[in-house]
């Protein structure tokens, strides 16, 4: 048994959590992950605009697992699967062989069929993604300043934000509040306060995932914030010039898309059943059906809860899963049975609007406003990987909160040269 | 008078004070810089060896001046003068008046007429040159631990540091630390300690700007530290595979340049005279011979004390420049003769080798030793910009010194994709 090797794919919330849950286990475990760090997404719009710094919400991959010496962790892409051999194979053409394997590959962002609007309006699931837009961002105000054409300032000054589930609410806030607070001072040319940032949204409300009194309180805290919300309207082209939708053109310089997403290539590695966005149909014990010895979890795996919804795609969903399938692989070192199928617990739903509104939706009771907005970040800040960015974080945000200034206002790396932060 | 316009290129040390002590002045000053941000340049090597986020070493340069109404900020690229006309050419084709030009435009690496080498070994100037220092480090360590050849595997751990002033001494000792220390349990097929550093330096011993017992202590301190110190050797080639320097190669991965730089071409904008590095020859007041509203200072400026010796190339003696030349401005503004020349006071040098190991000269009293890494960690804390840096920096360090952990180890944007962080 000792023999046993655990590959998993992945190192986000979901993959970390096996890694973790098996480390005291009688096996050797792989993580590999074409990053070399784990990322605590739910902060990764602050880093978008400017208030947190990407080392603050980012950690070595193999510094998580320094001390568990069955653990190795592996920097390499995988792209594909090889399931009667049992091996995982990297692009550089090593393949790795498994006893089990645990795909944890999360998903990406996409366009529903026009990857031709990335460039005019990028997603954010990476740290090179919030810093391109942080880039862009910042960019768009130094334009103005520069710009004479007040309609064209114009233009540089409307943001658009293409989805309003919770990244592109918390996107729309935080950039109102960056142009209003943090920048206030700072041009000649222009005032801050004549920024437009425009919420689009296909679906009749913001925040889809909770429940419609929040949704609503969500609408009014945005629009006390400046943010214009148009609801029911699907982007049908985004360009340099700005973005349509329905009869309408609204010219922006600025397009950030928060709208859709599309599972990781898990299901063709398989040749797995999967959904329409490409999640693989997982049994309810998360293993692949016809493969018992490969499970999949997180953003990539489809899976039902008890009552007929999907379980969500947030960090909590992936971490019990990722906990589920480390008891299930405990189980049959052990030689056991286990049958209990996976169930999920909804702890709860949080968001923020800006830095004085939020929800938390805790099913037995739903807080908004200031009290909320204390207990979502209290909630994230414990939910941060060590002490010391649980410090930085807080000191942080503390900052923020009585300066209303932002440090991390970085225009870094023109879009025309290669290289990176 | 209020009509009175100060130009001022660049803001770094130099161009930053100019602009602080003019501001309550009645002119109308506007600073041009090629970046958004203000960078601390003593503390860039700390960027690009993981122990300081980016942001914690750089500032907004328009948030520097956005209580001061008659400072405007100008991201913009400086490509020439016209002094007859007396405009600022910048490089998308706008001309800016002045009536009183401060270039402030520094230095950049130089590799002694062998820009093809740039590729193998990059120069620590800017942030993003910190951040690609800082890629090819941890991808060094990543490629070593797949890597099955033992030949191979101790190229990758070679790091070579072509330059043995501060920031090539610097460098050197936290690689080490970096490898002996932070990343001693993450990896499983090498021992971190098996990593060779190899500092090579042309002159005759290291740190040449210190006394001679300064800079054999420095030299005891990295030998202690296992740095490996090649003098009197100058490197003749660098590629993909290393270094050669005599009649040696020296098959190393990671070659970093710390050892050339040249003046920003301000000399070759105003037709002045110039050293042989391209710093201007300045009059004693710093303005350029035959054009008496034009000023050049920092380490564009060839500046020579009373001693006979030249102005270092550091933060203090730019802003005494920066300070001198607002006072000769505002002199001139109130219609005074101003005929004291610059004089360079020299406060003091520091420089640290790693973690336990500084020196510190004041002419009248040299330390070495921890106490003198405790002078250089207060001094540099006091002189960041403003307090929440000052906060967090001291964070950093305090967890470095007592975890030996660094938080920035992000590998971000790999080297054929273009974006940034």
């Amino acid at each position: 048994m000792a023999a046993n090797h655990v590959v998993v794919v992945g190192a986000g919330f979901g993959g970390v959590e096996v890694v973790h849950r098996l480390a005291s286990a009688a096996v050797r475990i792989t993580i590999i992950d074409r990053r070399n760090h784990h990322l605590f997404q739910p902060l990764l719009y602050q880093v978008a605009t400017t208030s947190l710094a990407t080392s603050e919400i980012a950690w070595p991959i193999r510094s998580l697992f320094r001390k568990s010496r069955n653990v190795t962790t592996l920097l390499g892409k995988v792209v594909g699967v090889n399931t009667g051999e049992k091996t995982v194979l990297l692009e550089d053409g090593e393949a790795i062989a498994f006893d089990t394997l645990v795909l944890a590959t999360g998903v990406q962002h996409a366009y529903f069929g026009h990857d031709e609007w990335e460039p005019f309006a990028p997603g954010l699931k990476t740290l090179e993604d919030a810093t391109t837009i942080r880039r862009r961002l910042l960019s768009a105000f130094e334009k103005a300043e520069r710009e004479k054409d007040a309609a064209r300032r114009a233009e540089f000054l409307t943001f658009v934000v293409v989805g309003a589930g919770p990244t592109g609410v918390e996107l729309a806030g935080t950039i109102m509040e960056l142009a209003r607070d943090t920048l206030r001072e700072d041009f000649r040319h222009f005032d801050t306060r004549d920024v437009r940032v425009v919420l689009i949204e296909a679906g009749p409300r913001v925040l889809p995932g909770f429940a419609a009194d929040l949704s609503a309180y969500a609408q009014r805290a945005l629009a006390a914030l400046g943010v214009e919300v148009i609801l029911g309207q699907a982007v049908s082209r985004c360009d340099a010039g700005g973005v349509a939708f329905g009869q309408q053109h609204l010219a922006a310089r600025t397009i950030l898309w928060a709208a859709g997403v599309a599972a990781s290539p898990a299901a063709t590695w398989l040749q797995a059943p999967a959904d329409r966005v490409g999640r693989v149909l997982v049994e309810p014990t998360l293993a692949v059906p016809g493969h018992q010895d490969i499970f999949v979890i997180g953003d990539t795996a489809h899976v039902e809860t008890g009552e007929g919804s999907l379980v969500p795609g947030i960090a909590p969903a992936a971490k019990q899963e990722g906990h589920y399938v480390a008891e299930v692989i405990k189980a049959r070192l052990r030689g056991e049975a286990f049958a209990r199928p996976f169930r999920y617990r909804h702890a709860g739903s949080l968001a923020t609007i800006g830095k004085r509104a939020a929800l938390a939706d805790f099913g037995w009771i739903k807080i908004t406003g200031r009290v909320a907005w204390w207990v979502w970040g209290i909630a994230h800040i414990y939910f941060l990987v060590d002490l010391r960015n649980r410090l930085t974080v807080t000191l942080s945000w503390l900052w923020i909160y009585i300066t209303g200034r932002r440090s991390a206002r970085l225009i870094t790396q023109d879009e025309a040269r290669r290289g990176g932060i």
